[in-house]
């Protein structure tokens, strides 16, 4: 395991392994670029100098490109692994304590899959009992659809309530705050580099330009949700708010995670043949109020991020930095590995009985929070940090 | 009817009543904003010498907020029209055949509405025939989805055919160009002012927030289209390309047009009731190959735009200056008023008879140039420009 001389790091979760970014700023100071290591920040404009880590957001250094990040990574650990590197080094190094995060990039499009073969199948189950579960394309290609972009928000943003509506008792529409309040617990994956239009990037390049994984949290109102989403896909039950968490773990960062993937049956389409192994191992876990309620095991996804990638370009789409695109809500097998309340309590006909109480969907004033761990490189573990958002009531 | 000093802008839609936004470029200069006038762009940037007119979008005025955009309108006005001005604006005349157009914002986010009524009938009667048309939700919400903001183009860019899956003749899928290429006639609104999360926008706060108007293509591969689209909505089949005409229109120059909007049976719930006349009185032409072959008449449609915007932050979501939102597909009651191919061929099955020859869905080599008109002001036309692409062969 690589270790550091930064005290404390070295079993934190962001040891010399993971060293992923962020945005922080220091007392009135401009924003700077840095990446965590322990309880600190190595700030990367102090260390470094380059110019794109003067910046408020990662687009500019993530536009640069993999050689780049390569070189940025092998850099950067190598001031936090050697102590002969440690006077250079430790003039730079910031108390996390003493900053604040910022969102860490700025958001391009945002799109969210829905790749767990349990998610959709628990979904189908509930809404269309007694049918084939699996709708006749998701096996042959990773559906998706566009969010909003401009509502993806920093892990600790405060979750108003949204108002909307929703079909009533008697049938007719109502009007109100969300009665079904839910969270889905995903891995986002971040684009540094863009394409032109017109052109599509097959799986084999999905290293070229993915940057990094957050956590994300796709806060949705099953409410509001059920009564818009025919025929044009969700909308207002989700484009109320997205929480990320604050560190992009660079794609190097994960190489002991990665496997072939989950199989395929029927093998899908060529251009959504995999190449490089991009199946993710990685723990997450769920809370709420504190009270772990779920461990989504990534690896049981069925559509891996080189698959996403390459589907939705295929049609010429073209990728901007900063574009983000999630999985959809990671769930495995077990019922105690679901991704979201819509599934933990069967579209609240089972509420989970919790330390404090119990919950259908969230009440005002409830806080989740959704973490995520992996292998390192170095034999320990890595953390992925959480994204975490409190309750708070509607406007209506 | 207010008239120009500048020779033969009266009669060509662009008058002093109209006096649409753009950003130009003219030889080795930097993009600035200017207003067109006839066959003449007056350049902003050198007659009021403010710093957001020196800019490569128009997205720092529009940010500026309403009392900014009348009062620019009401300057650039007193200069076109009084012969007295003639002498301090015609140093600032900048011939339109001397410049190049850029896209005229920068797209924040990008969302599609369903708001004809007749659209979504035909629709309906297509895909489920012998069943009501109209989903349970229509008349109650605006439906709408988000699409991509990243492959918004202007007018004029090449449309490269989209690969993608499709459902082949025995069932299975394949994967090629696209078999059905369509077009969509829409109207686009363009936010000028954000707001912050959590607050809505009451449809009496429209015209303080949507800066102007313009004509949308929202190309569409229906055969994609029809086997991705369950249950997320459309995702390929849209997201390759959308192209937006090069003028923005502000409201102020839209009063003529302004009538209540289609009756609404059954009354919507409050937050969409309307407070002033935001229905639209726009006449649109679709061409293909400079053959006309649809009218669609925008005072047929639905839901208004101040509907569509209370509908589109009821739950708390954000705007940001760019954003753009676009009424959908515009059809009219008679078969010659509808706005797209799938409606104007009965989805291939009854091609039109064109004078270069017979057309279901479109071919490589065809362009597609959609416009719209109004009555202005001054009870003369006034012109929203075309929007107009090129379909090109297909990478796969």
């Amino acid at each position: 395991m690589s270790t550091t001389w930064v005290p404390g790091a070295d079993d934190s979760g962001f040891g010399a392994d993971n060293l992923p970014y962020g945005v922080f700023v220091r007392g009135g100071a401009a924003p700077r670029v840095g990446v965590r290591i322990g309880d600190h920040i190595l700030d990367l404009a102090g260390a470094l100098g380059e110019p794109e880590f003067f910046a408020d957001s990662l687009n500019p250094f993530m536009a640069r490109g993999s050689t780049a990040w390569r070189s940025t990574r092998s850099k950067a650990a190598g001031m936090l692994a050697a102590d002969a590197a440690r006077p250079q080094a430790e003039p730079h190094l910031v108390p996390l304590a003493e900053t604040r995060l910022l969102p860490p990039f700025t958001v391009g499009d945002y799109v969210d899959f829905y790749s767990s073969l349990e998610h959709a199948t628990n979904v189908g189950r509930m809404f269309r009992p007694g049918e084939e579960p699996l709708n006749p394309n998701w096996r042959h290609l990773p559906v998706a659809y566009h969010g909003r972009a401009g509502t993806v928000v920093p892990s600790g943003t405060d979750i108003v309530r949204p108002c909307g509506q929703r079909r009533g008792d008697t049938g007719e529409p109502v009007f109100g705050p969300s009665t079904r309040l839910d969270i889905e617990a995903e891995l986002g994956f971040v684009v540094g580099t863009g394409t032109s239009l017109g052109r599509s990037v097959p799986t084999d390049a999905f290293a070229e330009h993915v940057f990094g994984v957050v956590v994300v949290n796709d806060w949705s109102a099953r409410d509001i949700q059920a009564w818009e989403y025919v025929p044009l896909g969700p909308f207002q039950g989700k484009s109320f708010a997205t929480s990320v968490s604050p560190w992009v773990v660079p794609l190097d960062a994960l190489g002991a995670a990665r496997f072939a993937g989950r199989e395929q049956v029927p093998a899908p389409l060529p251009y959504l043949h995999r190449g490089a192994d991009w199946g993710l191992d990685l723990a997450m876990e769920v809370r709420v109020n504190n009270e772990l309620v779920s461990r989504p095991p990534y690896a049981a996804m069925y559509w891996t991020p080189d698959q996403m990638l390459a589907h939705l370009t295929c049609n010429g789409a073209s990728l901007r930095t900063g574009d983000l695109y999630a999985s959809g809500t990671v769930s495995g097998a077990r019922p105690d590995q679901r991704g979201s309340l819509l599934e933990l309590t069967w579209n609240g006909a089972e509420p989970l009985e919790l330390d404090f109480g119990r919950r259908g969907f969230l009440l005002d004033g409830d806080t989740v929070a959704i973490s995520a761990t992996a292998r390192g490189m170095g034999g320990g573990t890595i953390s992925l940090g959480e994204v975490r958002g409190t309750v708070v009531p509607g406007n209506c």
